[in-house]
């Protein structure tokens, strides 16, 4: 159940089409999942999110694709996005993430999520050397 | 401002040295961060928060300890946890974080908060081949 | 899947009976939504509910009726609250929220998104020009 | 600093001065807490909000004072709204929370935080035998 | 729809047979939900966390069970964990907690909801009698 | 405190003044707040975040530009963006809202917040008038 329909025949509208040649050619498969094909209803929102994702996610960076995926995850699960953890599950498996990774993602991502309670009810003050501004030289 | 004061004079009780003293081993460094200093006030929660973060952050396991602070840095901003944050982003520089790696880990964070809220606002049906129990062999 | 069972004849309790009748008045529709059925297990809770609901959407105030929704539908999908999202997005429909008006909203969620991920992880200090009690003259 | 500066003189506006009356009398202590003081701006709202908090955390109900303080807790922490955390914790110490039972708190609410991560990671289906519907006899 | 399979067999993993033991033993039932059995895919990281809930939610401490059952719905609903809202609510269930109790929960949750929205919206300073590390002497 | 320290010099970086530049000239004004002076560290993240945001908030739409950042204020106080709060309450308040319209702002947040908590408690099932894809007719 959406709070949309998708449109019934997206590719019908060129700029949709556009996007959803160009998915097609970034991932080397024909599927289009679900979130392109609803946010087609919109083909501005579509061009935008789709070239903003592929920016990031699909473009050679600092940090590999896995890494990135691992990050989205961690990300998509504390917002409690059902859609954005599978998915990007999805897309983790693909790009390598084993088992073994997986449970390990599992450890840090509960960790946090165990100390990030415990602070955010203590309010302990932040030790000033982690200040950045007063402390880190960066590169 | 914080919702306890600390110990006056934490090291007088010996569970709670013995965790300091663990803290400083496993670090290397003579530094114990507020958080500890805190949870001091009950040696149990102390010993049982200590052994459960190092066990997971400190121990040798499928990713490695940068990934896993970028991995906790971006639970910790998506709960709003302000000193998670601090503390994690300083001891993700300390495992190398230049900032290009920064830059690339708040790209995806920011590209995550951005799909996730349309997601959750479309509440699109997920696709069936994310599904595991479908699709996934495992290794 | 809900964590109780809606009573099986709810308008049997007069003051669940009173609720209800005062729904379909201010909302012209025989209509009772799963909301209100599962909140009468407990008709005080019921009664403050809705009254405090109707007082805030019903009631002619500064903002119209349409805007209300928009901003409901914005605190529901950032909270993750999917009977939330649906509920609000069909009643922003009927008050008249275009395909147009929503990918706005989807537009304008999704930025927010993104820059709430990067201002939490940052920590930026606040802009002294942004502090209200400083230097805002209110009419 | 906050979004809006407090009014000059609330208690000249006699809505304003009746709910702080109240206040004081629901709390026997002279003491207004910022909120209320900041929330005056609008009459109103701050009547509409105290009255409502009144009714929930003053009024003898199922659940004992302390019990519904740690909740407020339990809640704020998890919205990481730091004046709640702050304002409840006090009030869960004048009502008789030691630090044993803090400590019982932090412990439940870190849990919590680490099974609430990892199920939403893994989105394990929900039990059938935990449908209130299916099976729950309630009294 | 799950993100990874459970284990087709899993007590034949003897890690997994002595927590699934253990579980029955606790609980006084043969009943092994859906979160151990897939947690069961890595038999180290069902063993922390099993060991983790167990100390916190079934051991004699501070707080009676049931009380720590309703903080533990209150982080879990929070967090829109839609399977911890579930498998809490029935063990408060299983734990005594009656419509009226439960009623009483949701009035917390929903002031806690209603008010840490005005607070994150406002930004009040916190007064500084809530500053445990200031005013508080603890017992 | 941040988690990094802004650039020293940052227009000394053709990119950055660009962006400055057309910061200045989309708003009339010689101010740059700290959220891009902060974000100039990475030429490119800047560039992207600020062309993101501008298209979205400073391009006509279908929403007038006050309707926009009330739903950002909504959105970044949901998530505990202190900052993002913050400026876009100086930014809605430039732009128009009265006092009389923030307190329905803050009516409808909380209202949202209120319900938000009851039904992610609850649970309850979705009506299926609510699905857009089998009852809506859009335009």
């Amino acid at each position: 159940m959406s709070t949309l329909a998708p449109p019934a025949d997206p590719e019908s509208d060129p700029r949709v089409k556009a996007v959803f040649d160009d998915i097609r050619a970034t991932r080397k498969s024909d599927f289009i999942n679900n979130f392109w094909l609803y946010l087609a209803f919109d083909p501005a929102l579509l061009e935008d999110t789709w070239h903003g994702v592929k920016e990031v996610m699909a473009k050679p960076s600092a940090l590999d694709p896995l890494t990135k995926e691992l990050i989205y995850i961690a990300v998509s699960l504390t917002n409690s996005c059902r859609y954005c953890v599978h998915s990007h599950t999805a897309a983790a498996r693909a790009k390598g993430m084993t088992d073994a990774i997986y449970a390990d993602l599992l450890r840090v991502v509960s960790t946090a999520g165990r100390t990030n309670q415990l602070l955010n009810a203590l309010q302990v003050p932040v030790d000033t050397v982690f200040d950045a501004e007063a402390t880190v030289e960066r590169n």
